[in-house]
């Protein structure tokens, strides 16, 4: 098979290093432009980034020019990794000229006909796109902390439905992207606050775990209620999130971490980025940890722990994402394997 | 007047060592003997102690010889900074022997007729203490986070009434003792468990809150539930609680920060360990953070931030408390001054 | 007396605040002007700043309001907290206009009839300002860095001589400003460069040990060779020296660890900012460490540990000192009560 | 080719969990037998360890039983990741009964006839074996300070040749093993001493960087000195050293940045372990950083940087070793392998 050719927007931020990171050797897809902002436009890739990940930068991308965000790429898939308060127009043009554009930003995550989709939880909302009327396609990913959320919350979900999610984060550096937060706010302390994440994390799942309502063309949103509190952490990568939640229906521990270690919702379509575990619950009373647990699944995989019943319809549990892989760049990725599979 | 002299059990761990930093110019105590374990005693303080704080040991401790904890000292009070593995114990052998003992150990705090004081919220239960009937006495203060939650859920149960409350703490390394949590384990990292500490935050919380019942001379428990989740994050002192609560009336937000900020209960003992403000809201969008406002009050007040109503019956905040001051040798201290006070 | 009026440029930074926090009380100063930069001028302080210090800020200071860095002050003194890329011209203007500056900025310390300070080390050097031609006269205090390792060299350069220093620094995040150093460049990290550093730390300690040429109105710099290789670790405050030295003479470590206790040259001149002991000897084989021991002395004490004899004329040492006290503020504000000894 | 058994001594420590990850896959290697402490023999591993990588157990070793530290395996080489303060009888008692050692452990390293080896520096050392009157062979790898350091000099000592090297070390957290350094004494701090090595760093080079002296069966040790002074700081992997060099001919920086990254000295040999490069210099002015460059060639790669001329005869530069990989697990498992490829 020939690779498809993709396109990143916003290659030079934390995100956009992610993207290359993962797609460095991908079966499917292959790198054929990187764009950024006017600052970046004209230089090598090396020239641009500050390169911030733990493996060296490709030997294929660092001598690549970037190029301005403008609807003029051949490819054939467009990764958006730019920050949300650019993402919108650019977004629009791409997808307005024909593209198919797969985002990480926030901008049209709530939008009626945009998918929100994290395959695992609701691969088959992709199919909203059919009711998009522009000439090209969008699909959008949730915020990092409401992928862990939601996949987390989907087993939950499906045995003994929701009722009401409290919901605790600590949450790492990296989804502050680069410089963020500064080494000031955060040696020797936890900020208690993230700007505009409370909201997209008690807003995000309903649309996610919502039914797609095909006569309508339109999500359903699900009816229960979310409640944040968002806290930084000094913590490099892998956000953690403390999790209580109130059920319809009685809850069954044994039956939840069955459910949990048997979570495969994707098993034949033999997605190359889909983990073999999206999920995994670790028995230790200690886990998950993000220095230890964020890289599980290559990074992909949620991890889950220390579920204890509260009472006959109540339950909490800890879940580890690793933010800027399944909680951004894989989840995009992921979403472009899936479409790919759906409509390829 | 002359000074009560006191000893303190434990006197070279984290615990002790605020004792004695706090105690440095009191005006109605003086340290008059330090104990600690067999392998410290004969030494001088000096040379048992591994010093941790960031102020210099006091140059009239420094020489002073560390005796056994046997019930031999020539003292008025007696503070314990003991592990509770082995304070049980040797805290009773005290009791026994006719001393008044003020105790920052687990092993005593959920005894019937042990008065279980965070002076602000409870000095009334101190009058349990005519119900012991050892030749000695003891006065416990709870769990460091629990002292933090008590104080700041006091003026939302005097307010609104406690149905339910949901806690996730993120805490102090020092809370561990030294040497404690090992660095390998918390750089870049949170440890998502705190052995036996949701069972103090879930237990201590009802007694301290319940009501002294003089005929019976008991305490009756206050019939709220909590819930509680318990992190260690990498932050040297004070922790951080991100509390939901349900109440029983309805919630008003802004006749709750008033009751915080005009909440002076000792207002007239004058005891010179009680801040000016037991508690402060803070109403910056970030705040409390344990770097910049764990010392406010000298350490003894706890700070609040972030009050959110979440429905017409519940509500969540964030406290912070520092963990050794506040939550242990200084709410020893205060428990003592109280004491005196009512007693002396 | 009457309390010197001062003013504060580039009251809002890292620098700025802690001149406040250290003329909060100040027995012969008194803070009349706050002055930052055109983003800031017309607010009140409390709504300009990002207060990182973790003392309150002070009543008397937060609603007075901020004034745009021009020479129109009522004020006796002018303390300078500009950034070293904007003072320049700002502190000409003032020295152009009659006042009486001292600045913590780089710009003019090397300046050749401008003394560059540490009164420890160098108050001789003050009488320069007699050669000063312009209306006003303006005094500088060392880099951060310098600052420890010039009052560490002091001692060995008056017993054995200097001939060669070389300096490795593992220097804090507080040192970079706000917001400074990004928390994803130094959790788990150090960082090997400070931009600009090695420079001043190789060049500033010739003038400071130099002799002040009373005839010629000039510096003789010493004629010592210095190196200097500067690392950023995660540390809030504090800069930590390791030092060795090629001395002219035969070394002597007990002899060198009597002068280091004993030295006080400013004894007679009781000026308030002055610690009792500027340099101070640690015994233990561990120290100094930047968390324990840079309060020392109210953040004014050098603290050195690990006087190791490398040969004959060779030796070793580490030295901290608090960077943004006694490295920054507090050294501007001793460099002012010195002058105001010498010409009040 | 069938694989060598091997077996490792303190298989649940830090650098026994580094064997298992590296030797997990190896084309020449099989773990046959998992041995530590009498606590932990007769345990499954998985019971027996606190894993602390961030790469999952190998579901082949999570199962074995672990066995004492006797010599009664079935393998063909054993690892030595036993602690130095019991390793050394443990290893004899090996030796004596007929195994081949290769050691970590620091007890037999400067033995006369005992081979202290990193095989890009001296695999011609391993020869002196040849020497040894045991039964058994004994190999041993260098501190891990010492190997980033050797292997960061030997290209400046075949130029130059060394007269004189200073080095201050900024060492990680796992280098202590695992409970190891307290979070209260590395938050926001670094320590600066580490017990027994300046010792190691100041006497290890000399006999590595020595001349095997076939005739004789022993080791004529280099003749240059090295100063030491070593810190800790609060990262999790990788030491960082700044070093600067007193050379015996005329420096050029250019001559040196080439043999550096044409160091190749096993390229013949083809062993599994060898890095591609062993040595790589980094250009930017702030690298190497642990936390970005430790990971390079698998953690086998030494970065060096920040190369400046002090003088015709001096230089100083920074070197990066990972240290449980290179300084340590690794290092003794590419020994084996080149005492195989000069044996087998």
């Amino acid at each position: 098979m020939k690779k498809r050719k993709v396109a990143i927007l916003g290659a030079t931020g934390l995100v956009g290093q992610r993207f290359i990171q993962l797609l460095e050797n991908h079966p499917y897809f292959q790198i054929s432009t990187l764009a950024a902002s006017q600052n970046s436009a004209g230089k090598t890739y090396k020239e641009a980034v500050t390169w911030r990940l733990n493996t060296a930068m490709p030997d294929s991308i660092s001598d690549m020019l970037i190029e301005e965000c403008r609807p003029t790429f051949h490819c054939d898939y467009v990764f958006s990794a730019l920050p949300s308060s650019v993402a919108g127009p650019i977004e629009d043009m791409f997808v307005n000229a024909g593209y198919t554009v797969f985002s990480n930003a926030a901008c049209h995550r709530m939008d009626a006909n945009v998918p929100l989709v994290v395959p695992e939880v609701n691969w088959q909302h992709l199919s909203l796109t059919r009711y998009q009327t522009t000439p090209g396609v969008i699909i959008t990913n949730p915020n990092c902390s409401t992928v862990g959320l939601v996949m987390a919350l989907k087993p939950v979900a499906d045995l003994f439905g929701l009722e009401e999610v409290n919901v605790v984060t600590m949450q790492a550096l990296s989804g502050a992207g680069y410089p963020g937060v500064s080494s000031l706010d955060i040696v020797d302390n936890v900020i208690p606050h993230i700007n505009g994440e409370e909201q997209k994390l008690t807003s995000e799942p309903l649309k996610i775990l919502g039914n797609y309502n095909e006569h309508e063309g339109a999500i359903d949103f699900a009816p229960f209620k979310v409640y944040a509190q968002c806290n930084r952490v000094p913590v490099v990568d892998g956000h953690l999130l403390s999790v209580s939640v109130k059920t319809k229906e009685k809850v069954s521990i044994t039956a939840l971490i069955d459910a949990i270690n048997n979570f495969q919702p994707l098993k034949g379509f033999n997605l190359p980025s889909a983990p073999e575990k999206p999920l995994i619950y670790l028995p230790q009373s200690d886990a998950p940890q993000p220095r230890l647990h964020r890289n599980l699944g290559g990074g992909m995989t949620v991890s889950m722990g220390q579920l204890v019943q509260y009472s006959d319809r109540s339950l909490r549990f800890l879940a580890l994402v690793h933010n800027t892989i399944r909680g951004a760049a894989g989840c995009a990725i992921l979403n472009a394997e899936m479409y790919e599979a759906m409509n390829g």
